[in-house]
């Protein structure tokens, strides 16, 4: 196929400015011409995950968003505070592409065999600026889907599976038999019960609402516990004596739940303990933080002992960690399995204007639990 | 020479009981007759550090302490907070001895070779039931002191040392250039300063108050940053911008300064990045809370991007690790430099009974720094 057709195609942008505004936008790029080793693939569906709002929004309030522009070529501009700001000066001024994953069908390809090789599939591509029409990427980054597979249904082939099969590596590689997991009814949380059942490892969901306990016990998860109820840190004590985790991995980030699953591994370690340890249990309890949900100030009293450790857990350094080799390994088993365990759910397409309506940003930046939005940058609606 | 005279000496106690009261108390006990390996000493001086006090205090509040008993025999007791008492169901009504470290003179000794090898010899020991007037210990685990090395000047041969080594020592086994440390002018600070100094490794020294500044700038110190001063957070990235420290060794524990401590590392981090990252700094930042000065909970704002780690961190999990040879060339290192690099210094002594006086108490419990009280056992004083 002849790129001359198609010259330009929509993208989705996030600038800081200086005084403290971001401004979101649709800018026409350029399609490039694919040197030998890429491809041009058409995005066909993008998900909005938790990890793109961070750069989308800028840690903007999103409360104080304006409208301009045309409903084709919408403009949004949002408050950020002077202390989110501080973080934003290796930003400012740029107009940075927004996306990290999607999938879409290559309609252009360069000169060499593996390129293409892959003219006219469907495939799913990870690498950013997926809030485009158009994405000019190298062949090898591109997971071919398996045949009847759409682009819709492999939109989010990475960051969640990845993280999911990511926490599951961790939890083996530091020496953990179980894990816990919060905000556990999400997409992501949904996956890692059906990949912790296939596997049979041991998981304990903690969840803030019934009806998310209702949502996973559907889906046969064992262990769920209500961080609302008021038999909570008893009921998590009990999940964590059954499973033995001792390593949990935490979507919220801010309050105090890191603290009370940090508790309730030390009384559930004590509860086997032989004799009094007088600086808590030996067994090293592990809490790895890899969202931000709640963005307030993380609280606990030390209550657990010294061996314990709370930090920063993210999909990109464990990947270069594990290696090229261990990584495509994941990245086959989510394309095999992308209709089953690595199935994705959404609540609404829109298009990029869409995703930059502020009643549709009012939505999806609550990232609550069951509301996911899938840009679908080449369809008709809006 | 023979035991047959010394039959019983006086030891410390602390006993949780049921209902919430931790009492301290003195009891008389028969000096055992040492096996072959073993040899007794009688401990001349005992260090009363801040990590003993967990076990003496259990976490009672010891401004409720009442007096009773008599003063060569007094007893001590105090309440515990339900909340505390919830650590302590393991030693509940067990009279647990205290005291981590001491010197003193081995006055007996087993039959063996290497245990009479011992006989009169100045020895520091660690291993716990120091607060006594005899220890019967295994010979292996005596540090022979050198000549002219009284009891008081090897009485802090391991805890503050091996700490300040250890910090040395994690500092490099986990790749970092430099380091900081908190509650910086005390002794450990202090030792930890001569380290770095002797080593040339960088250390970033924060304390709270200007008094502490000028101790450790006599001493030789190069950054001293003032968290009382309004320039903290600028003079703390300036020095890990110079130094490139990029963990930290907190004493204290409660409150923000963790947080602190990991946001100024970040901009320091970001100081010298050449482009954006929008999850922060890749580099790697870590603190180990191994003390609880400030027993409240430790709160921090995630700014300081995903690449971070919190944990405790405890000299005998650290030991275990290096193993048994390179612990050992850590404690001739200190037994060489006993007077120097690792010298103490005591605001004041006092017998067992002595460390049982309310007023003692009061001042030995605030944990200030450059207040530190020796026991001395044996020495004829209150």
């Amino acid at each position: 196929m002849a790129n001359a057709g198609m010259g330009t195609g929509l993208q989705l942008r996030s600038t800081v400015k200086t005084g403290g505004i971001v401004e979101l936008s649709l800018l026409s790029v350029a399609t490039p011409e694919p040197k030998p080793e890429e491809v041009i693939v058409r995005i066909e569906a993008s998900p909005l995950n938790p990890s793109d709002q961070g750069l989308l929004f800028a840690g903007a309030d999103m409360s104080t968003a304006k409208a301009s522009g045309t409903a084709d070529r919408p403009v949004v501009t949002a408050n950020i505070s002077p202390a989110a700001m501080k973080a934003m000066t290796g930003r400012l001024d740029q107009p940075l592409p927004v996306g990290n994953e999607g999938a879409g069908v290559v309609v252009h390809a360069g000169a060499s065999p593996a390129a293409q090789a892959l003219m006219g599939k469907t495939v799913a591509i990870l690498g950013g600026a997926m809030y485009s029409q158009y994405r000019c990427i190298k062949a090898v980054q591109c997971l071919v889907l398996p045949p009847g597979t759409t682009p819709a249904e492999g939109a989010s082939c990475f960051v969640n599976p990845l993280t999911a099969l990511g926490m599951v590596a961790t939890m083996r590689a530091e020496g953990h038999k179980a894990l816990v997991h919060t905000a556990a009814a999400s997409n992501l949380g949904q996956m890692l019960n059906k990949i912790c059942i296939k596997d049979s490892v041991g998981l304990v969901n903690i969840v803030r609402k019934q009806e998310h306990v209702d949502v996973l016990k559907k889906i046969g998860a064992t262990y769920v516990c209500d961080s609302s109820s008021p038999t909570f840190m008893d009921d998590l004590t009990e999940a964590l004596v059954a499973t033995g985790a001792t390593v949990a991995f935490d979507a919220i980030g801010g309050g105090t739940l890191v603290g009370q699953i940090l508790t309730a591994m030390e009384i559930a370690a004590n509860r086997t303990a032989k004799e009094y340890s007088r600086y808590g249990s030996t067994t090293h309890k592990q809490v790895y933080i890899y969202g931000g949900l709640d963005r307030g100030p993380t609280t606990f009293s030390r209550t657990f002992g010294m061996a314990w450790g709370v930090g920063g857990w993210l999909l990109t350094p464990f990947l270069q960690k594990i290696g090229f080799e261990a990584a495509q390994r994941l990245r086959e088993r989510v394309a095999a399995e992308i209709k089953t365990t690595f199935a994705s759910t959404y609540t609404r397409e829109v298009s990029l204007a869409g995703a930059l309506r502020l009643e549709e940003i009012a939505i999806y930046s609550k990232q609550a639990t069951g509301e996911k939005y899938l840009i679908t940058p080449n369809k008709a609606i809006r």
